[in-house]
């Protein structure tokens, strides 16, 4: 790097597992979808009550990518009446506790 | 909630914390720039290089809003030459070891 402006010496390539991480995470919706899983399973109708402004069509698409990405599956019981619902998977309740650190963090140093 | 259907009895909302903090996260780059910034500042050129697939124009929005939610600061050290400077705040700072879990958790349980 000899002879190059200092400023291009500087250049940390961003950590590969945070753009992991936020290759899931960095997506509207996908953290409070799995923050809201955390307590348990839920249907998709109380999903979309509990996060906010979600729409039925993103919620669904959502949801089949964060089973696709193996951080939620999808439950079918068979009735009557037939019902499914969606719960974290062991890698998904894994993040549950950096969740919560992540909303001890928003409570401290951001404005609501 | 007596007489509902037992799913509506189990909408837990998503938690307000955790909302605020995706506020900020589940904004796509946010994360990387945030986590590009924790070891030191960087300028603009070296942070668009860090976090690779960003354009001037979304780094430039991004660092405006980061600024604003009081996550960054921008320094301007008079010159000659003038050079601009992006830092972490103490409150972006504060999230720091969070992010790293995230990443230790994202490279245990996503695919790449």
């Amino acid at each position: 790097m000899d002879g190059m402006p200092e400023a291009e010496q500087e250049v940390h390539a961003c950590d590969s597992a945070i753009t992991l991480a936020f290759s899931v995470l960095g997506k509207r919706w996908n953290g409070m979808i799995l923050s809201v899983l955390g307590p348990g399973p839920s249907s998709f109708v109380s999903l979309r009550k509990a996060v906010a402004g979600i729409s039925d069509t993103v919620l669904s698409d959502r949801l089949v990518e964060l089973v696709e990405v193996g951080l939620v599956s999808r439950k079918v019981a068979v009735g009557p009446p037939v019902t499914v619902s969606y719960e974290l998977t062991s890698a998904g309740a894994e993040l549950v506790p950096t969740m919560q650190e992540l909303g001890v963090w928003a409570q401290r140093n951001l404005r609501r």
